[in-house]
């Protein structure tokens, strides 16, 4: 399973691609960050973004695109570009017929750390060792795009069960309805 | 001068084209609502406001794009979904090179109705009235989205005039320097 996970932002939109299964040794494909200039107009920076996240993803071909949930924080303005941010990796996402899950940053820090109230250092070196790098990536925003990848590969194969077990109870309803 | 105004929503993106020039009777080519279901995932329904939005960008050809400034309200829920429609709406624009002029919802009613306080029923009549319809445009959205590119026709001489007067501030200051 190959995962592209996106920390939305204007300035900074991390991006990570991480391959794997859950229970195995998981392989970082690449990280960075897309930057756009803070001075320019905000059509133009969406549209930077848009260019940005159509690299990453001709050349990595993810199967998922993780992206983190936007919730209402205490800085309005910010709040705003990052939300506007992570809808144009949803589209980018979702023109490619690409499925796209929405992460919170406390399932993102519990899946990697153990707790949902874990500080960004804790994210960066679990990052680290999990994926067996030399050093925490920098920025942070490309670290907790990581973070976003692994935590939907490990959380994706209960989600799957889950799914599994809605179809199985469906068809035996079915079944029971039929007999 | 030839307006696509843009009142930015997920489950209705009202849309509506002006054409016309400050001082003189303006004219309505178009207006419609965008709609995605509300039972959707998110990155689908961002798909389609694109998909919707290009359609009539497509048919329009529109100088300039109108699109509401989103603020921080009471329903949280609702003002991100806002934001991130209104993301796509500018990214489309963006990437055709069409110039993207962000307006408060008190401009708009400032500009149409001579308050910024004044009420969605005072919007409708105004805008009904300005572009000489039999009844006012359906559902509110719609309504809004051709206020915002007549706020922009009206708007736009002014920010015209003060972006001439600080070229021309501009090239003196430098003669006077080169004096």
């Amino acid at each position: 399973m190959r995962v592209l996970g996106v920390d939305p932002g204007l300035t900074r939109c991390g991006v990570g691609v991480v391959e794997g299964v859950a229970g195995r040794p998981l392989t970082m494909l690449g990280v960075g960050v897309v930057r756009t200039p803070v001075d320019a107009d905000l059509s133009h920076r969406l549209l930077a973004v848009e260019q940005g996240l159509e690299q990453w993803l001709d050349e990595h071909r993810p199967e998922f695109v993780a992206v983190e949930r936007v919730f209402s924080q205490h800085n309005v303005r910010t709040v705003m570009g990052t939300a506007q941010a992570s809808a144009v990796a949803m589209l980018c996402a979702a023109r490619r017929g690409i499925p796209v899950a929405l992460h919170t940053p406390s399932e993102v820090k519990a899946a990697v750390t153990g707790s949902g109230r874990a500080e960004k250092a804790q994210v960066g070196a679990m990052v680290t060792r999990l994926l067996r790098l030399s050093a925490p990536p920098k920025p942070a925003d490309a670290a907790d795009a990581l973070a976003l990848a692994i935590c939907h590969i490990w959380r994706a194969p209960a989600q799957n069960r889950l799914q599994q077990a809605v179809a199985r109870h469906t068809v035996n309803a079915t079944k029971g309805r039929t007999a």
